[in-house]
């Protein structure tokens, strides 16, 4: 198969990370006999520093001629600190998602057998956890409409969401919910916002089309504490955009370190695939940085195009990497000296001669 | 001391809870020759079957009488299941708050010694664990403006704060923290959202004003996961209304239950006592009930005039019960026949005979 890949690293840990992953691409091309190529392009912090935009025009085009896309991270402590600052790193990533209408983003939620004594969480507790969360991902407050008074004084967003938005990706969610347990968790807060209760209603309606899903509701501030009580109650979840992004990130203390979380963020015509764990500044250039979650990342990005096998083996390597303790100090105990760049060296040795 | 305290059972597993609240604030008044008394009023579902009116003008009109409020739970499962139903329990609830004026929700989280094996969490995780959450309870989404386009297919809600709101809770958070240990997480979404910047502006102003209290910022979404992972780096978190819901509900995996967790929600001119579980449906007039939520916002109620003696006291019982796992099934390995009314027994008993 050919496939043009555009690649972001983006900013922070986002560059070291997303190169072990080209590097296991090219292992995978390279055993399978595929044609990847790769298309680097600014976006982020990096990219204000060298255009003033966090998404420069070149930028759009690359990704929009991709097949697909590997991002990495963005983001700048300079600019959390700050909060006057007009140009934001993450402006660079949010309209991205909203250019390619990236509408839904798949994250996987796995407790790894080798890494169960890693969690916070007792080993009884998230044994066999195996969650997917589709999160809404180009709408809700963090896209709607924002406004400062004059003085400063008053601040405002909107979260607005419309049954179209709700409803392509409500049926991916039963779709998956389908290919699974059979058991769809629309996570939301209708007892108190508008915005949740069309939710409710849109996911309700369309539940008929999707007999065999057993359809629950549960409340976001109650799944928060779910989640880590009993995370095996789920199987897929379904939200909304904010309320995604706390879960996902909370759901990280499940997998043992959120180094290890994956995503992929679709739309009708493009994919992009990424790491949870953002830019992680404090972490950057000291090969600290955990690769995994860029490789199985990667790894989706092989799923989103059937290349199952390809994936697979990635998969199994990760495995075998985790086994053998072959990891970032986020994972490691035993070894002290196992940096990025090694794990990624160990990944791309496994891809080219599996035992 | 003479206390006009409202008492507002409410739906669901409240008036059970509430209950023992009110007997053991009989006790202490016996005890320490305070005069107690209290004055029930409707709220929620109980008081739309009633009178249709989540929050009747009775209701409100004896709470601002009162000094103090003591507040159960609202909601039903019914109108959980209806996204069309007009009348919602949760309104009278946010009236009530709104009325009121009571801006601050406080929240302790404290790791019981005799719970810690209790928790989902591994216990060294948690022993020690104190944090102190303010919540900003008046404002934010679940009051901003709601909007349903005619044909129901678009839904808004508006998340606005003004710098008012801000700053006089952002005084009482330093100022909790300064007696504690003078660190301030203000925990926001400065990256995305213009109403968490301007958070961040006020609380960055402030912070002057308070030289002895370290203050540092936290993305919501990263503060789901930090909350899990390393519970005991947090004192003091102030956030706005919907994170607070959401931290402090997760916050209750530490606890153990979160039919532990008590709360106070401070204005000006009053003052309310209650626990966060909620109406909690399902377990009502089954006995199973913790009690110890209310029993401990009782205690809160009690903080509230100064009488730390009484307060100090009632928490010395629930210590004790705690000990001799005289608890409710959610906590209770030991013993599977301890009812709610016998933990609030228990805890009376103590308080009239303290070893
Ligand atoms: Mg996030
Ligand atoms: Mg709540």
């Amino acid at each position: 198969m050919k496939l043009n890949i555009a690649v972001l690293p983006g900013d922070g840990i986002g560059p070291e990370v997303i190169a072990q992953a080209v590097k296991v691409l090219k292992a995978i091309a390279m055993e399978f006999n595929h044609v990847f190529t790769f298309h680097n392009a600014l976006v982020g912090a990096c990219a204000i520093d060298k255009s003033g935009d966090p998404l420069p025009e070149e930028t759009i085009s690359i990704c929009k001629k991709a097949d697909a896309i590997l991002f990495g991270a963005i983001g700048k402590t300079s600019y959390d600190l700050d909060p006057y600052a007009k140009v934001r790193p993450e402006q660079g990533l949010l309209k991205l998602r909203k250019t390619l209408d990236l509408y839904a983003n798949i994250r996987p939620v796995i407790a790894y057998e080798d890494l169960l004594t890693k969690s916070s969480l007792k080993k009884t507790q998230i044994k066999d956890t195996d969650i997917l969360i589709y999160r809404e991902l180009t709408s809700g407050i963090y896209f709607g409409e924002k406004t400062l008074s004059e003085d400063g004084n008053i601040a405002s967003d909107i979260c607005e969401y419309t049954r179209d938005e709700v409803e392509r990706i409500a049926h991916l969610a039963f779709k998956a919910a389908q290919s699974r347990k059979r058991k769809l968790t629309l996570v939301d807060k209708a007892n108190v916002l508008e915005s949740s209760r069309l939710w409710r209603r849109v996911v309700q309606e369309l539940a008929p089309q999707y007999p065999d899903v057993k359809l629950r509701y549960m409340y976001i501030d109650n799944a928060a504490m779910e989640l880590i009580i009993n995370p095996k109650q789920f199987d897929v979840i379904l939200t909304e955009n904010m309320f995604g992004d706390i879960l996902s990130e909370e759901a990280s203390v499940i997998v043992g370190s959120i180094g290890l979380l994956a995503s992929a963020s679709i739309g009708k015509d493009h994919a992009m695939f990424e790491p949870i764990h953002g830019a992680y500044t404090k972490a950057a250039n000291k090969g600290i940085a955990n690769p995994i979650a860029s490789i199985l990342s990667a790894a989706m990005l092989l799923d989103h195009f059937g290349l199952d096998d390809e994936a697979a083996l990635i998969r199994e390597a990760v495995d075998k990497s985790l086994k053998l303790h072959i990891t970032t100090p986020d994972l490691n105990t035993k070894y002290d000296n196992i940096t990025t760049t090694k794990v990624g060296d160990f990944i791309e040795d496994f891809i080219n001669n599996p035992d």
